[in-house]
């Protein structure tokens, strides 16, 4: 493939660049579009009642005869957790790895759309065509196995995306990244290296996934006669491993607890990615026909989700497992910013029901640490260095320790959600932007929410409501029923008879002002309604609940 | 004074016990009983609404004629923010240490009973009656200056608290923890220790705060071409003393910013806690009357709260102070658990606004780390350990430590917030409970938000509400006006008109087959209608909304 002159590849990312989650990046050049990764992210604290955001891919659709595939680096929800609903509005065929896929197929099942989308398992090594890129799929290691970096071959250049990786030389399952491929590839040539930048704070390098296995060993041996329950990331297949490796050692049997870690080692243990030894493994249900120092229940809920299997038990609102006092606790985590309260929360209740909680050197990071970016750097000696994966502060140190190990300063972009970045040997700039805010879902809707909704929750929220119901006659000008004053989430009404007998008082007063002054115009009742009412509340109690006048004529 | 036999003296903890914050404990023997501290917590996640929560003293007010005086500790909130609540509700005497009494001397002031409230000035090692207590003060170290421990000299023998405290050998301002009196204590015979719990989990010994004094002088001479703005907590006058040096140093002029912080740091100057060099401090109106590398801006918000200073200069609504590129930015703070994800965005929006954010290193704790509680345990010797200040895993390390220190195991409680504890030389065991769940506080309202209100506000924030009115003619039977639906927070009703007409035809379909059955009580319609609706709203998209059904009869 030659390089065609000072034609720029556009690289445009749809998500995740000013928080966490909902990962999706275009790569365009002429009629060629790829998507790679297609994650959902969890609501804001501030976004209430919403159930997940995903990405706005309206760029997509007004491209969607350019668009050749999706290409997935591995089976995270924030990198293909929006898959099935992007999947409704466009049909996109997909590429990656076998565990990846597997879980994908997984969600598109759960949509009813498994049928209706074209798959493709690539195998790391293997380069695919889509339009005219290539793109390769490179072995890296993470906390999920079978993740992949890509090579993406373009008429600009090569670019290399190394998805989220960590560089592990003794990985519990398959083989440590493909080290000597990145070299090749800086040998021939990066045009730009987009890279990780979650543990970019963290100098020095990611522990091995299989120290956590030699601490689970020890605890093991230090707590033979306790039960042991471990909390852990549902999807870390490897961590699973290396508990069933002690239990079996130890001669515990093992049961999984939580629906999607269920669904994870089962597929896991389909695909051949886990082994688990004959007679380990034992329903739930069977939890009491074993004494307790012969069990391990590796369970969901290590970031304090409030409906995780942990959190149940903690609660004592799980039907078949409850805490005892001896009982061993460990979370084989570390809480994701946020989930802090929560896990102490979880914590706390464990311990007062009397087990004994395990809340350290247990977890090791899937993600680069400093020096390991500075392998990658070293490694693919980009021209162009694009962080991703990362909030503003995380982007802002890795483009610190990209321009550190050589790449010039003005080749080093921070890139904003939507931004479109062109990019050729000697172009290196951002032009325009695409629409890429998050969509809100709540239950089955999708984009239903928007920012009033949320204001109105938020209002809500903080002071309750007051619905003030008056039926006026005909052509308005008397009073037929009421003012009623209903409200909820405001005071606690039977001890406040007082402020709703107030209440209504002031809106009688508005009422018969309005009257006196022949106004009918039921806006501007309303408004006098809402202004007098708050102005009360405000004064007596310091409070703004949303006041809802409503009028009924007969 | 002699021991009486087997009569225990009791310790009631009112607050402070299952959640950080609301330290407040009464210790009762006959018909004396002191309160130590007084604090308020700020509300739990799941509090919608609440500004903050103060302790439930029922069982003082209900043994009023009892309560001879209030002993506090320090000056943090979590020990003084209810004085004002509860002084409005009981006249109890204060004794305190200057400082700590100038804080809350400020926040009777603000409450206008500051001349209702009879106070009184102790120093360390001075002793107080109060009926038949003897209550000493003696010096500690803490993250805010003239905190105290009290030893109680009780007729069952002396109980040593140690408020929050630290070991400094090296404090900025005034002397070492009095070790030697926690010594002499221990050789005359401790009955009980209540310490502190916080830092329990940590091992070794907490850093000098003067070990933060030598790293920003290094940030000083470091960044000495860029304004500096350090946030930190407002009531740290040490920090802020330290902040100065460094500034009189390098030639700083030095700002204090944000409402808490001026309060206190005016405070400490008079009361000569805090040395500031003539023309050293100038007002923020003069920001811009030096260059900025003249400039140290000292401020609140390094917890990320929404209205803190920081936090408002991040977002670009400070009306004095905008971020420019090459800004340095010290966070001298930890984030408290729950406050990392604020911390972060505040971290963020300085960045992209072009600061350099300094995160590390620039904090030492204000509490005991393990060594310190050992030493605390190895000095008083007390025969009852009885952690305080933490939550329970926090309480429970404690319990470990104590038990590792010598005291014997059954000689050690974890209690509950409203337990009683009677312990005598030879007693020592939980005896009832009183009242003692926190009271909220919405704007002026005190108590008058409870958990059905929390509750509907929980509902509201996640799903919104439908109000339903209907407008009967009289005596039921048949529809006048309606039904008319006004939904808030649910879905954005202009792209939902038909979500609208459908909910309309559920609800006329209710009410025709209640006509047509005669049904005319309200209650029952009003059921059917939020049962139908319901369930109509749950199939078609997952939502559980309010329903609030309204009938007015005409």
């Amino acid at each position: 493939m030659k390089k065609s002159e000072n034609k720029p590849v556009k690289i445009i990312p749809l998500g995740g660049l000013e928080q966490i989650g909902m990962n999706i990046t275009a790569i365009e050049y002429e009629d060629s579009i790829i998507v790679i990764d297609c994650g959902l992210s969890f609501p804001e604290d501030e976004m209430l009642g919403i159930d997940l955001v995903i990405p706005d891919v309206t760029y997509l659709k007004e491209n969607a005869d350019k668009v050749k595939g999706m290409v997935v680096t591995h089976g995270h929800e924030d990198h293909i957790g929006a898959i099935p609903y992007i999947e409704k509005e466009l049909d996109i065929p997909i590429y990656t790895t076998r565990l990846t896929m597997a879980l994908i197929e997984h969600k598109l099942e759960e949509h009813n759309i498994l049928n209706d989308v074209r798959r493709k398992v690539v195998k790391h090594g293997q380069i695919i065509n889509l339009g005219c890129f290539r793109i390769e799929f490179i072995r890296t290691n993470h906390s999920i196995v079978d993740a992949a970096a890509l090579a993406i071959y373009t008429p600009a250049g090569i670019l290399v995306h190394t998805g989220d990786f960590k560089v592990d030389f003794t990985p519990v399952f398959g083989e440590a990244i493909d080290l000597p491929r990145f070299g090749e590839l800086g040998k021939k040539g990066v045009l730009a290296l987009m890279a990780d930048s979650t543990n970019v704070e963290r100098p020095g390098y990611t522990q091995s996934e299989k120290t956590v296995g030699k601490t689970f060993d020890n605890l093991f041996a230090d707590n033979k006669e306790h039960r042991i329950i471990i909390a852990t990331f549902a999807s870390n297949v490897d961590r699973v491993q290396q508990i069933i490796n002690s239990a079996y050692k130890y001669g515990r049997k093992v049961i999984v607890e939580g629906r999607s870690m269920v669904n994870v080692i089962n597929t896991a243990s389909e695909l051949g990615y886990i082994n688990i030894p004959d007679n380990t493994l034992i329903e739930i249900e069977r939890i009491n026909d074993y004494p307790d120092e012969q069990i391990v229940l590796i369970t969901t809920g290590s970031q304090g989700e409030n409906m995780a299997a942990l959190s149940r038990i903690a609660a004592s609102l799980h039907n078949r497992v409850s805490i005892k006092p001896g009982d061993v606790v460990i979370f084989s985590s570390n809480p994701i910013p946020g989930n802090e309260k929560a896990v102490f929360k979880v914590i706390n209740e464990l311990e007062m029901k009397g087990a004994h909680v395990i809340f350290q050197d247990t977890h090791v990071s899937g993600h680069a640490c400093q020096e390991e970016l500075k392998l990658m750097y070293a490694l693919t000696k980009p021209k162009y260095a694009i962080p991703v994966h990362g909030e503003y502060r995380h982007l802002k140190r890795h483009a610190e320790l990209a321009i550190e190990m050589g790449v010039p300063k003005e080749n080093v972009k921070i890139l904003s959600t939507g931004d479109v970045l062109e990019i050729a040997d000697d172009i290196f700039r951002t032009a325009g932007r695409v629409p890429a805010q998050g969509i809100l879902v709540d239950g089955l809707g999708v984009g239903d929410v928007g920012n009033i909704v949320l204001r109105d929750r938020q209002q809500l929220s903080q002071n309750g409501l007051i619905i003030v119901v008056v039926t006026l006659g005909h052509e308005g000008g008397y009073l037929v029923a009421g003012p009623d004053i209903v409200s909820r989430g405001f005071v606690y009404v039977r001890e406040s008879e007082n402020l709703i007998d107030d209440c209504r008082d002031v809106v009688m007063d508005v009422l018969e002002d309005c009257f006196a002054r022949n106004i009918t115009d039921w806006n501007r009742i309303k408004n006098s309604i809402r202004d007098e009412l708050g102005d009360f509340l405000w004064k007596k109690m310091k409070r703004s609940p949303m006041i809802l006048p409503i009028i009924t004529e007969v």
